[in-house]
């Protein structure tokens, strides 16, 4: 399917600059863009690219300031990486979609399952289970005794779910992940073992959340681990027993959240980042790249980063301070011999 | 079922304080409890929440100091959380199990199954394996040929051991668990191509051990990487070709080990912690979250935090330091300013 | 199977010091090093271990300068790890392969699979897969519609390719590999949520790459995410959507690298390792274990350590600064208290 700029930018509710006829058929980065092709721009760090991109049409933000002509012809609209999104979004929704119930799917004669479903071969699917409509199971998906999956859930291949968990609609799993595996608790016993302690509760996922692949979310000790609506976490992401992550938070790959913590709602938290066991994070917390939070935040919208988190500005400040370290200490060592020489003279003086 | 507060003392031979009738049927955590559930407190933390908490029974430490009346009825006993435990054990003991084997597994008929086995749809079990008493398989678990599992061993959903692995009794392994997987191997040649080392080693779990999901424990290149009896890891850990982790060692999620490194006994790991390749860490070793350790570490039941790691009382005072930083530069700079004047006034003078 | 010394050093053009009949059938590290067993000394760090080994021979470079006698007969060789490598990887060649497709495997109508195939039970193989001569897929892999593999690939159990990726020949993806999941990509919204961007690209992955286990490699969001010709990568390493990983780079467990950064060529990239998004890594760069880098890395063939990253001898010298940060504190306490000393002298003489 080809569509001309001026299409596109009818549908966007843009304006075009430059060619109106000109057609594409497929989408690029822009700095990667061919012939044939549409971009975007918004990422500032991309400006570059946009006067020699190869694309044929660009999508950039109305308010943007040209510093010379550009190849391709710019559809002007009010958010570019949106409006893009829109078209990606539109793209997506015309694949053909999977459907159908596998006969090498293994599910249980107890449980339920909502219309329109898709269930790959080697599904497993336990008693008591409750699937709701228009649910996604890729091959080797594993939903165990009586957990229950609302609607439009996509789970993809190789998913596992423990029993008696709780996933709300429009939630997708990806390849990997692994929901309500028991949480890390143990108790000292005297001859140096631990005994295990029973995790008997759960895990509560509400609706429209995303989870990237092999992230693990471990079941509570009692009561229910909960990763409220809108959550988005990225790959290989821990979160342990009893953890509470509030609406809109999106969490970077490889970080992970001990034991008992509670993370506020529209929270963004980077790469790598440790939160610790037993602390709350405030509502819109920003957290760095690598970040170790030891301690509760309790002021809302802060950003922090390092290890120990910090403010980010001191953050920045310190970590500049680290570096010239070394010269710090030639400093000192410089001070100390010229208060030496100091002394020295007004010794001679008095 | 309902259990009163006197049964429950009996039971652990407490002593109870309030309403020896009061009945519960459930388990909650202290800060989140209702009418009917049963609580315990034991980490300080917590303390705030005793007084009012909507508990209808709370164990405590007989020796707890009560700063005024409780809502709820106590049952002291000598130690809360282990208590605690051995009901929550109760109640996982009294919970059906899943026996007998799909038609749907596949089992090569080389393989040796103990008595009493579950084993779900879709489990793989190559030749020669030997598997004890009491194992349970859950769906989508692959154990490839000759490797050898003890007793009561849990294998849940999509765990993956390699061929030749050895697998002691009463070991629990997390959904995505992979065992056995080759070493990350490969010598430089000159082109600056890789050569891959085979990895022709395997790995021993001894008894008592239990992983956490989708952590990784890599195959020796000769020998074995050993866990020993009674480890514990957490989540998304990663453990490197023979490597050892000695006896009742606890790991948090997230840290990994490096090649060929001994870890001794009784050691706690945080998480997110890094032990560099070829080196020792002595028996009790503590290691605080995200600590990088570069190097063996001979005294034993040392505690260490930071990357690089050094005792963690001077990472603390390190930490507040760097945090001070900024303001070290200006006092310095004051310093260099002082003496300048100190000097002009000497000259003036001299 | 038994050689002797003179056989085995005759075979690597070796030379025999010591008693050339010797006989060995297995190997061994030299640490751990029994009678009739092989070893190798390379790195230094085992050099005690040579004189004692109980390993009846030990192949050692040709330029090695032996302090006293050692108890194994020696093959002296030009590159001593290398000869060893040749040794293992013949040993491991001769091992009996597994061949044939179960029946128990889903393989849709429309893939193609070259000749001598070992496909296990539970693999399942969607529409319009092309897959070359020579291929291992162990059990419970998936591969969905559309993608290609080249010839002499092996899928261990349970790893999942997504739809519509390439991957070349000689490639070996370890357990719980995922290739091909959505990327992070999430637009804000004006009421707090996050918009899902589709992700259209898909993932290529050139020959001879060796994948670690539950490692994951994103789909790109338009266009491709990258893994060069040769690159390893080692366990629970994340590659984010539109990365471009370059030729022969080697990543340590538990790294990622974040949406959209090109990393170059010969890299060597330590173990949790974490690089920012949209930033290059230029050709020969090194980055110690648990190194965090914000920002483009242009000077190629450097080594950086550190978060965030700084160079390696700076980052020496700052990390032992950080250490005594007290002391200095203490220090210059001193020189202001010295300073003000003078002071009141030079006020009591002028």
């Amino acid at each position: 399917m080809e569509f001309s700029a001026q299409q596109i930018a009818d549908f966007l509710g843009g304006v075009v600059q430059g060619d109106p006829s000109v057609k594409v058929h497929n989408f690029s980065k822009i700095e990667e863009g061919t012939s044939g092709t549409l971009s975007f721009l918004s990422n500032p760090k991309y400006c570059q690219y946009l006067y020699d991109s190869q694309s044929s049409i660009i999508i950039i933000n109305k308010d943007f300031q040209l510093e010379r002509e550009t190849q391709g012809t710019l559809i002007r609209v009010d958010d570019a990486y949106k409006s893009f999104a829109v078209l990606l979004s539109l793209v997506e929704q015309s694949k053909p979609k999977k459907t159908g119930i596998s006969p090498l799917a293994h599910i249980s004669s107890t449980a339920v399952i909502g219309e329109n479903a898709y269930i790959a071969p080697f599904v497993y699917i336990g008693d008591g289970v409750i699937i709701g409509n228009n649910v996604m199971l890729y091959a080797h998906a594993s939903i165990d005794d009586n957990t229950q999956l609302g609607e439009n859930v996509t789970l993809f291949s190789g998913v596992k779910i423990y029993n008696d968990c709780v996933i709300g609609s429009n939630c997708i799993f990806h390849s990997g992940v692994v929901i309500g595996s028991d949480g890390f608790g143990f108790a000292p016993t005297e001859d140096g073992s631990y005994q295990k302690i029973p995790q008997l509760g759960n895990v509560i996922i509400e609706d429209d959340v995303e989870i990237g692949a092999n992230t693990t979310v471990d079941r509570a000790t009692m009561g229910s681990t909960i990763i409220h609506k809108g959550v988005k976490l990225d790959n290989l992401i821990q979160i342990a027993h009893n953890v509470e992550v509030g609406m809109n938070t999106v969490m970077a790959a490889q970080s992970g959240i001990a034991g008992s913590s509670k993370v506020g709602k529209q929270c963004v938290v980077g790469g790598q980042v440790a939160i610790n066991g037993h602390i709350q994070i405030a509502d819109g917390t920003m957290l760095g790249g690598q970040t170790g939070v030891a301690n509760s935040i309790k002021e809302p919208k802060q950003i922090y980063q390092g290890s120990p988190a910090i403010p980010i500005s001191n953050y920045r400040r310190s970590s500049i301070a680290f570096k010239n370290l070394p010269d710090l200490h030639k400093i000192i060592k410089e001070l100390q011999k010229q208060i030496k020489d100091l002394e020295t003279r007004i010794n001679s003086i008095s």
